[in-house]
């Protein structure tokens, strides 16, 4: 080992680095024993103290004499997570902030794109198509590569479009919808295939749950989706657990996937352990086989290699992140991405919603009664303590969550705005706010409720068999 | 940490012994650069040997200051090997032994059962057949719950054979036809169906091999299967990557055992480590889950719980054993084993046979010209270095290759047994015994190629497609 350990600690290993650390306590003690004279160990204790600065630097752990560093949990493409940062992986949204977690933040931490302003206007003269209003106020806020299926759009090229549930239960909330409303605009302007993928399997590997169960849970889903409006000629929606067993091509992109992703990757991707089941290790490549036309024979005619563009709330990014990876190592072409936020709780936008908590959002089962109380009652405000207060200093919009939900349901800009500045005034009270949120939810949840009623087994059948769509490939 | 480091060495994990001899040997250290009285620091070094030697017999290796232990690769329900001891597991068998791998020691570590007399009559009085001469040679030694096949069979309760192969290259050889030859005979006697697994999926994870590559494998191989006689109303040959495709029960059955196996288990049975790829690292589940007769639904007409009986060579026998161990807790009954020794390469018994060396066995493309030339050449003898010696103290047959080759393929005992005698005796000369297997192994493999050349791909195609077999369920 060289003796000047400040030339290159950036280089070494957490273990390398807890190795000389451990070797200058040592080296500390024995002049210390040794009555070396003052300046000698002093300058030693100085490397000491750098030395264990960067140990903890590597590992966000402080050295411990004798523990050598654990295998880190390293989130979010092998980096470690910082303190003040947000928690962001498919299982667990967490943060500090009140107005949620930093967007801008995690676009850096995650290397992909902003949607601005340029690529908006590109979307909306590609299609001629007003840019749905999730685009215009930042909700669909990231992406990659979508200027390559711009390009390939304009080019005549096709392209199709995943995105997919995880059924955990069967009731689904408002905040669910958010992609599939996206995704239905995208098919709509664009005019291409849909393949909507249910993780059954990894509900039924995640929870406590039996394969019944989260096969059934798909189908219960699979209604509320279909009540968005897909058109059955141009979209395939599959329950992992069927489809797998109805097509080859699938499967050999699953198998494809996993020769090329080692356990060390999904360690560090997704945060496995040694204690975590050979199910949900090798599932990743379960969730990155449908970004593969050829996982769709069927659809594509065989085809290979035709682009797929994925719609989905950011915390599903890991998955596509590792699918990038792969793809042009299985000779593929890597799925392009669209990012939206998380859609806020009740409480407060600290948290994604959670299906498990009655209270923590407004479902699609809700009655109009149940919606009206949950939001008087729960829905976390951004008003003043008292009227005169509010009218004084006014409310903020940023905190406040029946603002936030108006954003994502309100579809009138103009009405947005003028409710944003009479709540950010004063003029507009925290109850006046609700009514306006009340009255935009309950006629939506009602429609859904209406059209989901249209939606029978056969015709979830019928979304749900494998065949060809009204595409030519 | 407590002052009497002997109290509980045994309970500690290799990690905590590490850190114990690290610290005494930072305790030995500062003893002597405190010039401590000479009795104290020769206790502490006696402690830190003794700690030493204790990490060395948890580990497998010796301390070395700042290296903590590596993942320790556990083979074998999670027992370290001892350095005599064989290697045997699903890539490799290693032996010091000339006789070849000690079967009975074997038996004792997988935690097994011997075939004894009593079990070979038992199958004679249930099937009214002479057992197959791989049962009287002891070829097929060990077994599990064969006992438990038998009570159901005697109660005329249903049973299937599951056998496979590795389709890793297109040429097999003889030893490849042991399990199928013997597996032939169980359904003959038994009357029950069969399936055979092609794990080409395994061969594209393992192997630098294309996926294509794999299955075109898997094809040939079965040509070569089917060539051993078996009935097709009787037989369903499948592959991984075809049939994972075409079975929704297959599937939802190795989901099954993925949630019920962690890493850390596979860890222990197979070696695998954190930079093995996911594929691997989830496999094991797909060669249990055939061991479940809803894998089968065509077969079985949807019936769960059907007890299934699998012949196969002791290497496999990991497999197995995860399969047993997960079986009660997804309600499903443990498949029941036949174990086989393993087939000697020409060279001697030291290894098992590989397809990739061409000398190394005798395969079934061979000509009687190549056939002749191999064991003239390659077979290991047990006689002696001149015709004067083998004549006065005779050959040994438990080292001689050919004379093994012929316990296989010879089915008369009476010329077998004088052959031996003959040997040993040093009536029967290496030349002569190596003519007898000559003039055995060609008219066998010449008979395989003829039946082989029927084998049209239509025949393949019917033993491969999923379909019902001529019994009810």
């Amino acid at each position: 080992m060289a003796d000047s350990p400040n030339c290159d600690l950036k280089s070494l290993s957490p273990l390398q680095l807890f190795e000389r650390v451990t070797e200058q306590g040592e080296k500390v003690r024995a002049l210390k024993a040794g009555k070396a004279p003052k300046d000698e160990i002093d300058a030693a204790v100085r490397m000491l103290l750098s030395l264990k600065l960067s140990y903890k630097t590597a590992t966000g752990q402080d050295y411990q004499a004798g523990l050598p560093p654990k295998d880190l949990v390293l989130i979010n493409n092998g980096t470690t997570k910082e303190e003040d940062e947000d928690l962001v992986d498919p299982w667990n949204v967490q943060t500090s902030n009140a107005k949620g977690v930093d967007y801008d933040k995690l676009i850096v931490r995650f290397g992909s794109s902003k949607i601005d302003t340029d690529l908006i206007n590109r979307i909306e003269r590609a299609t001629g198509q007003k840019p749905h209003h999730f685009l215009r106020r930042g909700i669909f806020f990231s992406h990659r590569d979508m200027d390559q299926v711009l390009d390939a759009y304009e080019n005549k090229k096709p392209f199709y479009l995943y995105t997919g549930r995880g059924p955990s239960s069967q009731a689904m909330h408002v905040g669910h919808l958010i992609p599939f409303m996206f995704t239905k605009w995208l098919q709509e302007v664009f005019d291409v295939p849909l393949v909507i993928q249910l993780t059954d399997d990894e509900k039924y590997l995640w929870k406590d749950m039996t394969i019944e169960k989260a096969y059934e849970y798909a189908r219960e889903n699979a209604k509320d989706i279909i009540a968005c409006g897909f058109d059955v000629n141009k979209t395939f929606i599959f329950s992992d657990l069927d489809y797998l067993g109805t097509s080859a091509g699938f499967y050999k992109n699953i198998v494809k996937v996993q020769k090329h992703v080692t356990f060390n990757q999904v360690k560090g991707i997704f945060g496995f352990t040694d204690s975590d089941c050979i199910g949900k290790i090798s599932f990743p490549a379960i969730q990155a086989a449908p970004s593969f036309s050829s996982s769709f024979p069927q659809i594509f005619n065989g085809k290979e290699n035709i682009q797929c563009l994925i719609p989905c709330a950011i915390d599903q990014d890991p998955y596509f992140r590792m699918t990038r990876d792969v793809a042009p190592r299985i000779g593929q072409p890597k799925p392009a991405l669209l990012h939206s936020v998380f859609f806020p709780a009740l409480q407060g936008a600290q948290t994604k919603m959670s299906a498990s908590d009655p209270n923590s959002s407004i479902f699609l089962t809700d009655t109009p009664k149940q919606i009206k109380t949950k939001i008087n009652k729960h829905a976390f405000s951004g008003g003043r303590d008292t009227i005169e207060e509010h009218r004084k200093y006014g409310g903020n919009c940023e905190v406040d969550v029946s603002f936030m939900y108006l954003t994502f349901f309100l579809e009138d800009d103009d009405r947005l705005e003028q409710l944003k500045q009479a709540y950010t005034s004063g003029e507009l009270l925290t109850g006046e706010l609700k009514k306006v949120l009340i009255e935009t939810m309950q006629p939506l949840v009602a429609a859904h409720q209406e059209r989901r009623k249209q939606v029978t087994d056969e015709i979830v059948k019928q979304f749900m068999t494998p065949r060809k769509l009204a595409f030519e490939f």
